[in-house]
């Protein structure tokens, strides 16, 4: 038998434990063009919140009674499929769960980059991509740009700093706590933000006194709104995520939204899904910069599947540094 | 004499009548390189009220007991500078007064495109040029898109909605009360929302029930939250204004901004003046236009220099349809 973690209920604000229930499942038999996999590696990821909403989006919601769904390294364990073999290790969305069988078009094989397995979870994988894809791309950032990047020391974050030094950008990064900062500033940032210790515009104004020209949005908020006040002319921002914003019922205000006209300001929505087609791209770049040790994968790790709802509720306490991740 | 609007108190929300004294100045005499010119029409503009705040923007703020500044259009009555002569009809930044001494270079003989005069502080002049590069350039507006656009029975709104049935899209205006709305759909807008009727979200709603690729926004505020709710996938806002914001300390606040992410929406600030080097498409393209009667100008006049604060006070009003004129 199988385990799967499955949406109980559907939290209202803040998800809890509650929201949550392993239940055993037994897998069907394998039919052609599937593979059973034995899942190694999870992914939890604060998008997924969205998801337990019952609510039109890019990714469907998850329904009440059904398992969760997310990405995962696994180990093919018998294969009704051409090119898969046992002992393959793959990436797949068939998440929250010890076991699975799926389409053989739903996993792709690892790319052969000499890296740990987990790594294309987060700095090789999905977040990664969206660090890349969204610095490079979304935000057209520079040599020479001041990039701020909120929740530096999260998964997507703590990439974008490395990254942007890598490509001679000035990095100013934000995150919650000393602990955080020190591990940000080890990232090669060159000015940190504390968010918990005083007014985000106040502290971003001292950090970055001639203004930013890039900023790389995952919290929304009161980050966003220091970032308009501060923005420099011309200024770009890359919107990933609003994690301020996906448990609380209020709007979201913002004193200085004017300012998007006078500095005209650039903002863009992404979703990395978007970048599949330049993946290869994103391998071959990533790739050397991670073997060169340019960019450092930092990981949090989990224990055990029963922890799983344990992992994700973190990333809203901001338990993790780095790429929050469940080993089975 | 020459008598001249000056600031008499800056505003704190909406100004009134008290902010403004009329002065009589007398003019200097007329050095090398200047002209002398006696106004015939004065432009007043929403983004002037901006420039009331003793803040730092794209333009200076204006000083208290200091001359108004704004677009004007006046005659050469007295000449020292080559190529200009007394006669000629020129455009310059001296509004708010009856005639000043200007630089030869900082003013515009008016383009030869048989148009009225006045015409070049409206639809051939700086609000024409924001609806023409607000919807094609910084909005990436394309035939068949849905573009909506707020206050357009407004100086700029007028136009873009004209411009956007001209080039074959689908026009959705915003307006205050009934007489508003039927100018509006008397320039060939497919949909009119009259935003005094009921909640903007509600009424664009039915208004677009396919959702919308472009939004013009001249407004911020509720009709700005309700693009954000209403975008389609990859929509493209030009942000031009903030009227409901200019007069209101209060943060807009806003319950949809999260979905820039998952529509990919694009917000961009822009300023007219930044396309300066290409006022000679403009001229040609919308004089045809104009000329053709696909772009009617719309204007409401107010006569006399002693009521242009009433004129400026009357846009946040919503007194006007078209373009706000005082005429001396």
């Amino acid at each position: 038998m199988a385990r799967a973690w499955h949406l109980k209920s559907r939290p209202t604000g803040m998800p809890t434990s509650d929201n949550f229930e392993l239940k055993e499942t037994a897998l069907p038999e394998l039919g052609e063009g599937q593979v059973r996999v034995r899942n190694r590696w999870l992914s939890v990821d604060p998008y997924m919140r969205g998801r337990m909403n019952d609510v039109k989006s890019y990714v469907p919601a998850f329904q009440v009674g059904e398992p969760l769904e997310g990405g995962a390294i696994g180990e093919i364990v018998e294969s009704r499929a051409e090119g898969l073999a046992p002992g393959d290790l793959v990436l797949h969305m068939a998440g929250w769960r010890d076991e699975a069988v799926v389409a053989a078009r739903g996993v792709n094989k690892l790319p052969n980059l000499g890296a740990e397995p987990q790594k294309f979870l987060g700095v090789l994988g999905v977040t990664g991509a969206t660090a890349y894809f969204g610095l490079l791309d979304v935000a057209s950032a520079k040599p020479g740009d001041i990039v701020f990047v909120s929740a530096a020391a999260g998964a997507v974050g703590s990439v974008v700093v490395q990254l942007a030094k890598a490509k001679g950008m000035t990095a100013i990064g934000s995150a919650g706590g000393e602990q955080k900062c020190g591990f940000v500033r080890s990232l090669g940032a060159d000015q940190v933000v504390d968010y918990r210790a005083g007014p985000i515009l106040k502290n971003l104004a001292a950090a970055a006194p001639d203004g930013v020209d890039v900023y790389f949005d995952n919290v929304g908020g009161d980050h966003l709104d220091a970032a308009f006040a501060l923005a420099r002319n011309n200024a770009r921002f890359a919107i990933c995520g609003m994690i301020a914003g996906y448990n609380d019922p209020n709007p979201a205000s913002f004193r200085f939204i004017m300012r998007i006209i006078a500095a005209r300001i650039r903002l863009k929505g992404f979703i990395v899904f978007d970048f599949q087609s330049r993946m290869d791209e994103f391998y071959r770049e990533m790739g050397q910069l991670v073997a060169s040790g340019a960019v450092k994968a930092q990981e949090t790790v989990t224990d055990g599947l029963e922890n799983t709802p344990d992992a994700f509720l973190g990333l809203f306490r901001g338990e993790n540094t780095g790429k929050m991740l469940v080993r089975l």
